[in-house]
């Protein structure tokens, strides 16, 4: 049975996360859903990155097994048609080898988080990036992640149901700018423990509020200790911009 | 009493356009209810420009008549607490004098407008962009946009209900570019005449598509004849994106 790489764009606000679940919409399930009229029967579908509720993704990458022997343009075309009016889409398809596996043959994965910085709630952005009112020192931030570079035990920033074994990870880029009002956090690694660039990104608005200095999240690294990082950043500013393989 | 000038940001997809109508909500009935909750007592408000159903702005401008004596940044945060779950955001007010008017005063309008140019549907851009999955040239776009700068008659490029006195407009800025999938038109004039940014996408699209030559464009607007522009490109693409006074 060929199999399909798919890169995916969504809207994360109205679905539960990436995985199936009871309570609610899921993307899995919606692009199951297309992929079945597709191919006429159930068809289970894989992700890079199991983003959480509200969590958009602009190159979350899946990959499915086709009954079907179908050309990979006809295959993005037709699950676009049956995703419909979704805000899901397949920006591109490609048939690729059995070996490959949209989450374990992956090497890399990058994050963008996006903050507005700004007195006047959003209105272009709701949903889309999280709204911080007070003044945020973009420098500071930037001082402040470099703290996190590097392989280290991300304990502090791992949320308390976190599956992976281990909580060492190689953090390869963690960059802060700010363009206006726009204050954007590049976040990319081999891949991230659950919650890892969120509870990253909450602890790095502490220090652009001042209530930190840029070296208290060396300390709080260092405590390898939950409670010592910073709150878990809301969903709506995550993205998940690409899959390395 | 004290006038304020307001800079707003909305998203205009569920609403029936800036101006109050009795068909749905429009932008200026729900700054006018929220104005009234802060005043006391009924407030009209004036804008820049009377952006079309589902027409965004980050940069509208308006003014209104306050009766009593605040200062701007309680003005700018009480409006958008009554404002709140609309997705209309005042951000910025001033006190101005009373010869301040949002519409008559302004010496410059700025347009944006966003095409997404792939194959597959849009997601995260959906209601924010004009999806078109056939392969434009944008560098045929910018030279087709050249013949439409400067000082001309342009009827061609008028929407059959445009109240404007002339038809004859001098066009600033009318610049095409391309990033990745993403091409963006910016317009900037004194002042526009009805649906004329989108009566110029939709042609420069037609360029875009190789339908046109560049040289058409010059054509049609000697024309001065609605039937010879191209078609009104939809609304979703189009942000007011700034008024100069």
């Amino acid at each position: 049975m060929p199999r399909f790489k798919l890169i995916l764009e969504y809207d994360g606000t109205g679905f539960v996360g990436w995985q199936r679940q009871d309570n609610g919409q899921s993307v899995q399930g919606v692009l199951e859903v297309a992929i079945a009229k597709l191919c006429g029967e159930p068809c289970s579908v894989t992700a890079a990155g199991r983003t959480d509720s509200g969590v958009h993704a602009s190159g979350q990458v899946a990959h499915f097994d086709c009954p079907k022997a179908l050309g990979a343009d006809t295959v993005r075309d037709a699950i676009n048609f049956h995703l419909k009016p979704r805000p899901v889409a397949v920006v591109a398809a490609e048939a690729v080898g059995d070996n490959f596996h949209a989450r374990f043959s992956a090497t890399g994965r990058s994050y963008r988080y996006r903050l507005i910085n700004r007195r006047a709630p959003l209105a272009l952005d709701a949903n889309r990036a999280w709204w911080v009112p007070n003044a945020l020192d973009a420098e500071a931030m930037a001082e402040g992640a470099r703290h996190l570079l590097g392989h280290h035990d991300f304990t502090s920033f791992r949320a308390s149901e976190c599956q992976a074994k281990s909580p060492i990870k190689t953090l390869d880029v963690l960059e802060v700018t700010r363009d206006g009002d726009a204050i954007t956090v590049i976040a990319a690694a081999r891949s991230f423990l659950h919650h890892q660039v969120r509870n990253m990104v909450g602890t790095l608005k502490l220090v652009g509020e001042g209530k930190w200095r840029p070296d208290d999240v060396r300390i709080a690294l260092e405590a390898r200790d939950r409670k010592a990082g910073g709150p878990t950043a809301p969903a709506r500013g995550l993205y998940l911009t690409g899959v390395r393989y």
